[in-house]
């Protein structure tokens, strides 16, 4: 009930992948991006994350993705599964993307 | 040069501790959060995430925060070390909270 | 090319009137919100704002929304609007809502 | 208590000016920012906005910042305002920015 574990796509066209949830919630995963704000080559991403296990099936779930293998950059996503009525499950999320700054004064503009 | 293992306090009085970063920079750690939004006893809670191993020690990262122990809500962080000229480590994060809601209907009020 | 005058209706069936925009691009209007995190009544609420007025009909723009009829609180839109290859006007936007809290402490928790 | 009227300034030596604030709570002045995410030299841009007017002191208020002087991006401001026991008033705000993009696709990235 709403395990995120599996494949999971987006409306751009990006794809994650989440391996094994344990039994704490942890997990990770791969995250393979559509849209990217550098001009390197995607790459598939890791991610890490953790969920809560409420019966319902309406859990709330955060993850961090590290964008190492082209970017500097770090993502977080946070949000919560849904089961529709025909059964299928949706995943509702916002994100924040953090940039890599030069200084302090810069932090304004680091996080979109 | 800003590895994040270790004890860190924010201007709420909050204060995370993180337990060893690995060789991929994934780290778990405790969150004990000074503020909370619901009236249910504050427990220290479980993170997970992850940051980068940049050189120059101003590395951005990531992370979540599962606040099961007392609610059902997740948040996730991300941000930047910076070294200080006096050698001081500060993070600058930026935060989304997610809160449990009912239906999809109400997700807009969900994240804050 | 991409005015705003007129009403406009978003997905979660909220509905805004721009009253005439000047030459500076300043407008003022009503919106009619369909969601609400109070429990008093809902009511049609005064807006200002600013667009710009570049010929390609792609502006961006931003305004404010003043809740005092119902509550105590204030929200801003920004977005940018788009000319789809029908003719048909779409406006993206992202919003703040913020509520009003007892000390600077509180603060927060503010925002959504 | 807490009328916007006036010059504020914040963290970052960005200034404002609130001209007359009237009946409705509705005000204009001018924004001169300290900080740009464009290379065109910065100029004083004008602004438009509304706040409460709560016999407290403490209300909230938003208002929209159009750069067309220099940028096709607009910002908006939202926040409250504070008296604090010595008598000063402090503003504390959270804002968004909107930069233009092309396309709807691009959307994701518009918004800081």
């Amino acid at each position: 009930q709403c395990n995120l574990t599996g494949w999971w796509k987006n409306d751009l066209g990006s794809k994650m992948r989440v391996f094994k949830v344990d039994d704490e919630g942890n997990f990770s995963g791969e995250y393979h991006t559509a849209v990217s704000s550098t001009k390197a080559p995607i790459q598939p991403s890791p991610l890490v994350g953790s969920q809560h296990l409420d019966k319902d099936g309406q859990c709330t779930f955060g993850f961090t993705v590290n964008w190492k293998k082209f970017s500097d950059s770090t993502a977080v996503f946070v949000g919560q599964c849904f089961t529709e009525d025909n059964g299928h499950e949706v995943l509702h999320t916002s994100w924040l993307l953090r940039q890599k700054v030069d200084s302090q004064h810069s932090d304004w503009k680091a996080t979109r």
